[in-house]
């Protein structure tokens, strides 16, 4: 049956609501598609929830062509299994915790990597089970720090999650391919623009990750892409390194006065004044900047981190959360800090005291662009005083390597192909290798071919799907409201009567009713409501196509307007439904 | 595409879970249904998810043939309105509750009455708008303190539940018929035998309710029935309490010794001993037996509360808690609470001090049989004393009525249509016409027709969706397994290969393709294991059509077996298709 929106359950509303920063927030509320009931949790109203189910088909469909198996797992699990992998403390306040009426500790699942690997654990013990890929679409929750933007980042929302399980690396590859194959296909079928980046994965323990991001100026997520096809997540960015480099002919190491040099611009001048370089000037990238940090890791002591990196470039908090991992805590060193540590100086401090071999023992990490061979002006750790020409690699090693400094547009592609622009997305995907880390937390083994035992190799794979109604929503609205993509639509065709001529509103009822016995969704508008609200409304709630029953049938035409050109036509009353059948089945569409 | 079982995600158990007390339980774990995660907390693995989604869909088409709307609201719900409603106290132990990160109170709804209401006063204000019907089928929690029985009595459970809006009585009873109707074609497609009992209603503050009971010994709900078509759930029958009787002609009461009458037996001996009556001898139904209770309400103070009747029945403890609503905790007098009402002679507590107008203020609550005339041997409040003709009325008045006397078979039915059966069940489904108690509560009140403010008549209606897989489940097995009804049945037809001749798989293969083509769903079971094992497996899964293509094929035969009567019967090869499809089309199943 066609619905009446004299019985829809829907009010569109003139107003913003307050809370509402970005586009899609704003339009999915007035149009009554969706409507908050906590901060960052939504309820569905009937529009909202037919483009939820839209979106949802088209991932299960994908789903099952690669052979995924659906299943639903509880959202209220048991903290056990997430003690086993560290996740209930890795977490920290990122999600919901509870206690049931005996005291037993529980969590809403925000990820289900533990459940599903204990499940295949106690039902599947051999090779020839494998592989296997088993997906929900299930609700999950997060206890988000600042939730925004709708339902683009909530407490309460719906994903796609899959986990595979393969006997080996192969397999694991195998794995990934078909689903990083179907995610292609979903966000095809959605209609964003979407990059594929390189993702961390460092902190989940896998081999290879990349995201989905829906290309988007509101997102919180910046990759960065080259002329040449390289993308990466910012937090995924590894820098273009020089080789490392010969260091017999270099000066030996001085140390120097530099006063009146609080910062890297002072230092650079007053460097340039003391000691010029044989060859060229000091620049500020020839500066080594040494940062330090508490971080308190979940369950641990704070303990400190200095990084090195070039005096040109911040440290990227960013990418530093990243590098350390979920539920690890981080802040700059405070007065107190310093006073605890007094053989760092403040503003001097240098390699000399720091790295866990030196006077400091605090680990220190330096940017991959401190090569062996790199020469540097830092601090001497002594108030007003630098030292020069000190190199990486004669004068001083630290304790490793970390990527976190800034990611600047220009900067080289890793892979050679060519300067990096930064943009922005919206995660709406993500796809991981993540190896053995869940099987060997929690022992899921299977005898192999030779009879052997094996850690099975696992992957996990996401699609935010209440995420992605709001960001189709995002790529697809203007200034007058919502414009679905025809998948998408809670309804393909929307029919407007206007006037109070009884033949119109007979007439429309008798396109509805003819639509919807050729299989298209309609919607129509029979309120006693002015043709301006009508119209207003049809063009806030965004169905591709509007039909105007009104005037013009009188003269024998009805209009067909499609919403995303605004492009306007009459069609004879006896050729509206196979003109429109036609429009539907994606006949290029009204040229005006 | 048909499932090949060598790829399905299942593994049959040889042995019943060690909790499973109840048939159905035992089987879905067993036949690779669902496994359980945690107490009362159950996956679905694909089997069981595909019957779930087969219950879903009936129960969704009849929820929209009554023009009801699907919505789907969040699960994590904020404290504020179940504030209002007192619910949040009321629920006590029976919720879960949880803070988020900056503290603020969370529950995990058991229903939605609160956030409909609000939602609909929020979005409509005319009696225009009205009426409405929305629903969803979502997950639900109730922290029970027994969870049991697998699915059937769950803490994660899927629910479908609905609210109606209307503007006046008229309109409610309407709403709440449609509803009803909607649940009988519900629970008919659903292959149930169910009843429909009228429910308590008291707690709720509605004006009338009923429950669909699955019929099974293993239901928790005791429900009773008479010949003449009376049902109720036995919280909600009602005695049929006699006439008032004149009492004028009636001896004075007169306070008697009754030396060692500790139970009612041994003092209607003794009173026929001291004091028979002019016309019989005193029963056991002529004595009047006050049992006192310590009721605890949400956020109130523990008080007393007496309850008077017939010395032949007890305190039905469920009609009890039924009567005082949820979340409120009681337990009869202890010690200790006999040692602070010193005016209560433990054994001899009689309507002399009871009530709020005596001496010891406890509110006195009497069983509908306690009519005025009515006639009593009862405690004189001393020790070894009884009061004899203690007249109802005339001698005493309680505070008021109370229906939580035992009901027992052969009791006769409160509309005179015979003696009652008592009889088990499981609760299905629930109609709830609830007036305005949460309109008034959380506001919603609608411009009506002469412009006035109405408040709004509502009514709710559930049904235990994963609740009823199970209830399917248990009356649709045998000592083999599951049977299930064929539009319940995760697949049609199952169809065994056996042998390991290539030619029988093939031909397996080809007629599962067709069927699939044909639109039927189909399971082969293609694994490498033996035929008793397929057959094993077959016969615990369920599907109601099983087709063995194995040793006759070379003789052009398979085998055409139906899972409920256990009748087979060879079918020529190539009449295989059309047969199949036959069967599955309803036509009279194969006679032997």
């Amino acid at each position: 049956m066609f619905t009446r929106m004299s019985e829809l359950f829907v009010r569109t509303l003139r107003e913003d609501p307050a809370d509402a920063e970005v586009a899609s927030h704003r339009w999915l509320v007035r149009a009554g598609y969706i409507r908050r009931a906590a901060p960052g949790i939504y309820s569905w109203l009937p529009l909202g929830l037919r483009v939820l189910e839209n979106v949802e088909k088209i991932v299960r469909e994908e789903m099952n062509a690669i052979g995924a198996q659906e299943v639903r797992f509880p959202a209220l699990l048991p903290k056990e299994p997430y003690e086993a992998t560290n996740r209930w403390t890795e977490y920290g306040d990122g999600i919901f915790r509870l206690k049931d009426r005996k005291g037993a500790d529980y969590l809403l699942g925000p990820t289900h990597e533990e459940m599903f690997t204990l499940t295949v654990k106690e039902m599947y013990s051999s090779y020839k089970d494998l592989p296997l890929s088993l997906y929900q679409i299930q609700t999950k929750y997060r206890d988000e720090p600042r939730p925004r933007a709708g339902i683009i980042r909530g407490r309460e929302f719906i994903m796609k999650d899959s986990y595979s399980f393969d006997v080996d690396e192969e397999g694991l590859a195998a794995s990934y391919d078909a689903h990083r194959a179907a995610y292609r296909r979903i966000f095809d079928r959605l209609g964003f623009e979407y990059v594929i980046v390189k993702a961390m994965s460092g902190a989940m323990g896998g081999s290879r990750s990349e995201e989905f991001l829906a290309v988007s100026p509101i997102g919180e997520d910046t990759f960065v892409r080259s002329p040449g096809g390289y993308a990466a997540n910012v937090e995924a960015v590894e820098v273009l390194a020089p080789e490392p480099m010969p260091f017999d002919d270099l000066p030996p190491a001085h140390v120097e006065q530099t006063p009146d040099s609080p910062t890297i611009e002072t230092l650079v001048a007053a460097a340039n004044a003391a000691q010029p370089r044989e060859d060229r000037e000091w620049t500020a990238a020839d500066t080594l900047k040494n940062v330090v940090f508490m971080i308190k890791r979940p369950g641990e002591e704070a303990e400190p981190l200095a990084v090195g990196l070039p005096g040109d470039r911040e440290v990227d908090l960013k990418r530093l959360e990243a590098h350390l991992g979920e539920g690890v805590e981080f802040e700059p060193f405070t007065a107190e800090d310093f006073a605890a540590h007094p053989e760092l100086v403040k503003g001097y401090i240098g390699p000399g005291v720091l790295g866990e071999q030196n006077s400091s023992g605090i680990r220190y990490l330096t940017d991959p662009r401190v090569v062996s061979g790199s020469r540097w002006v830092t601090g001497a750790d002594r108030p007003g005083h630098h030292v020069f020409d000190l190199i990486a690699g004669r004068d001083f090693t630290a304790d490793g390597v970390i990527e976190v400094a800034e990611v600047r547009p220009g900067d080289p592609a890793p892979d050679g192909s060519g300067p990096l622009a930064l943009e922005r997305g919206i995660e709406m995907g993500h796809v991981f290798a993540l190896g053995t880390k869940y099987a060997e937390a929690l022992g899921l083994k299977v005898l192999d071919a030779n009879g052997k035992q094996a850690v099975v190799q696992m992957g996990s794979y996401g699609v935010g799907v209440s995420r992605a109604v709001a960001a189709i929503a995002e790529g697809n609205c203007d200034a007058r409201g919502l414009a679905w993509p025809p998948e998408i639509a809670p309804y393909r065709v929307h029919i407007v009567a206007t006037g109070k001529d009884a033949a119109v509103l007979e007439k429309a009822t008798e396109i509805a009713a003819a639509l919807d016995e050729a299989g298209v969704s309609v919607l129509l508008d029979d309120r006693k409501a002015s043709p301006g609200v009508k119209f207003a409304d049809a063009e806030m709630l965004g169905m591709p196509t509007t039909v105007v029953v009104g005037r013009g049938l009188a003269d024998g035409f009805v209009e067909v307007r499609d919403r995303r050109s605004g492009m306007a036509e009459n069609v004879a009353v006896d050729d509206a439904l196979p003109h429109l059948i036609a429009v539907v089945d994606g006949v290029p569409d009204i040229e005006g």
